[in-house]
């Protein structure tokens, strides 16, 4: 009956097992939480989705980049490839929810790329909007809650880079960029840590952008705190656009120093966010021993979105990151705690009596939510002691004719290496008691 | 920018909006803490499978049932259509892992069939595997804590039916049923409460079962406590194929009888399942209400599965049950409880002073995890009080400049339409105590 054949998950959409499982179910709770602190209600909307609706957001050459299939009556169909389309899709399409709406979600998703280092083709992502409010309160909001999901889990080692889209855009056209070349210089915009000078300033010149624009356009779209927006309002000061995005951007960053986290912030001006659904403030965040690996988080205004689902037209702002960054990201800064892990606390083992007779025993302590096993193997005391030890079960619990007898315990405390015996009336408090203290 | 069109979930796929998902949270939560209870470790196991994967459980013909389609490299793929393929996989390929595993996953699966009442093609199990253990011990480990699940939310309405399909196979051998028609009777018997007497009598005629031999067959195959396997024992004393299960079975029973599980199950010989993969015990749950909507949860023993995976031949049982269908049940027997909801508990509100002098306040609440959202749209008092009435929010905090000079909030409690002034100082505390008795 057995196979020779191995069966494996398809390319990029490695299984979770016990150990990580453990780790994430630790993290999502941890995000959940905050998600719940700042009033943001959890939803999942369907992973398969028309294809139709995928291609609202990205255009149609995103089948190229999904997971599309047609299913049995022709139906065309895609697996989804971010959160953010069907969460606007399900507002979209009810309008009698009141706003402004505080909405998450901490599940995944797929795209068909070339997977890299960290990188599946299944991988998961916590992200959160806020749809229907057009005040920076909202980007505000999404900001602080994702830096209180860093702090919940101690992470402290980060920096949140705030740009404003708009910024960068009248920044770029007071400086001789044409209009219709915006988008191509976003896009180079939002390289600028990758590439030298030189390759800047010879991209910015295909565009019809001088060296000495160029300069100009780059002493304004740097990083720095709120000295930096002074500059840009001196040094555009009839520009009303400009001005009006500045104090959009000031607000936001006074708003997060009353939030208490002014450490966390820095405005950099030259963070646009490569993708063209963005409309006003975007952010990232990055790990501040390892910024090459990339934003932990990133997220930003998008006010054309919503309306493209239905007839309702609303504001939005959000943000996501990703899991399995997350994941990697608190291991290297060894903020995983030893205690978070999927072993049960006590085993109960029989010696010479039937297994019937501990039972009652194994109720009680799962009656007090204390996670428990028993010897369902009718294992000698040998091999419960060297599994237990193996799987880092603290307490064994021996039971035979005298322990019976004596309505008692016999409790080997594994870290300890010590032995007590237990009144079965006081076991609870004992073993409620010792867990504590072990974690 | 705004579209006419309806952009809608696929098919049978529903979203799970915000009031929906707080309650799956709470149950999703509660078993979780029976799976931790019972040793029982989480896993995730790819959504997407490889289709060889999917046939080798259920046969090639299962491509007519499931998602299936190629992706862009040619390779066979589909949605998985249970819980249970992926985890055999997983330990059929983890050869390292000790044995017995007990593990667990609440996840969702599809399958391509007319969505009828209460059956999405979307949808959502709980799910117990305990695999390598032969023994009835790792059975009655996955029935006792399906009904821990139940009784974890107060519900007590039901009823497990406990069978086993040596039992069954060998009383119908025993009776003149021809061998190879076996599976095709047991199909039968899985229709017996949905079959008239003569429809049975007609059916197994079919089989060259006659209409004698069917009652034979049927006197036995019924439900009893215990006294029915003293029966089967005497009527088959020489058959020790079925003194053997019936063994198992008294076994079984006797343990969760220790599990003080009693009064929670019955013994039912004509349950048998109709899959052809299960060797064993095998059982189902029923609502005690509304039996005709089917097994809330279902399980039993497949000792044959692991091993088409790889090359670990292991035993294994476990059980699986429909959070849809566990939702529908907990909402007829009124046992999901008003304060499960999404709500924040807290509104704060600023009247005719900038909203940064109140966000330290909320910042506070936050960090005590008093779930907190505030005026970022910057209403007016009366709107607000609106807002937060809609919404079932509990508490708006007031703050003004009289508020901000003495260091005091008023606090509106909505439920009690009373309003008082709390020091900032004690602000937390007192909501602490609030929330607290208010759920």
């Amino acid at each position: 009956m057995s196979s020779q054949k191995v069966f494996k998950p398809p390319k990029g959409m490695q299984d979770i097992p016990p150990d990580e499982m453990a780790i994430r179910e630790w993290v999502y709770d941890k995000i959940k939480q905050v998600f719940r602190n700042y009033g943001v209600k959890l939803v999942e909307t369907t992973f398969v989705e028309e294809f139709q609706t995928l291609a609202a957001k990205s255009g149609p050459d995103i089948k190229e980049e999904i997971y599309y299939f047609k299913d049995k009556s022709g139906r065309e169909l895609g697996l989804r490839f971010d959160l953010t389309v069907g969460i606007a899709r399900l507002v979209a399409n009810n309008p009698q929810w009141p706003i402004p709406l505080r909405l998450g979600a901490i599940s995944c998703m797929w795209r068909y790329d070339q997977p890299g280092y960290g990188r599946r083709r299944w991988f998961y992502q916590w992200n959160v909007e806020y749809l229907g409010e057009k005040s920076v309160y909202a980007d505000v909001e999404a900001i602080a809650l994702g830096i209180d999901v860093f702090l919940s889990f101690n992470y402290n080692q980060f920096i949140v880079k705030i740009g404003h889209r708009q910024i960068a855009e009248h920044i770029l056209l007071a400086n001789g960029a044409p209009e219709s070349k915006i988008p191509d210089l976003l896009r180079i915009i939002d390289k600028f840590q990758k590439l030298t000078e030189d390759q800047l300033i010879a991209e910015f010149a295909k565009y019809g952008v001088t060296k000495e624009q160029f300069f100009q356009i780059k002493s304004a779209l740097r990083k720095g705190k709120e000295e930096l927006l002074d500059y840009i309002e001196q040094t555009y000061q009839n520009n009303t656009k400009i001005l009006n995005a500045v104090n959009e951007l000031r607000d936001a960053y006074h708003a997060l120093k009353s939030l208490k986290k002014e450490q966390f912030i820095e405005i950099d001006l030259s963070i646009v966010r490569g993708i063209g659904y963005y409309t006003g403030i975007v952010w990232e965040a990055y790990d501040l021993k390892d910024p090459q690996a990339g934003s932990i988080f990133g997220g930003g205004r998008y006010d054309s979105l919503v309306g493209l689902y239905g007839p309702r037209q609303l504001p939005a702002t959000g943000l996501a990151g990703g899991i399995e960054r997350l994941l990697i990201v608190l291991k290297q800064h060894n903020l995983i705690p030893p205690y978070v892990s999927a072993k049960p606390a006590v085993f109960v083992a029989n010696i010479k009596i039937p297994i019937h007779n501990i039972l009652p025993i194994v109720q009680e302590l799962r009656n007090a939510n204390i996670p428990t096993i028993y010897n369902i193997s009718g294992w000698k005391i040998k091999k419960a002691l060297s599994y237990a030890n193996n799987e880092n079960i603290n307490y064994v619990l021996i039971i035979g004719e005298q322990e019976l007898k004596n309505k008692e315990v016999t409790v080997k405390v594994m870290n300890q290496a010590k032995e007590v015996k237990i009144p079965q009336s006081e076991l609870i408090s004992f073993l409620k008691m010792q867990i504590k203290s072990n974690t």
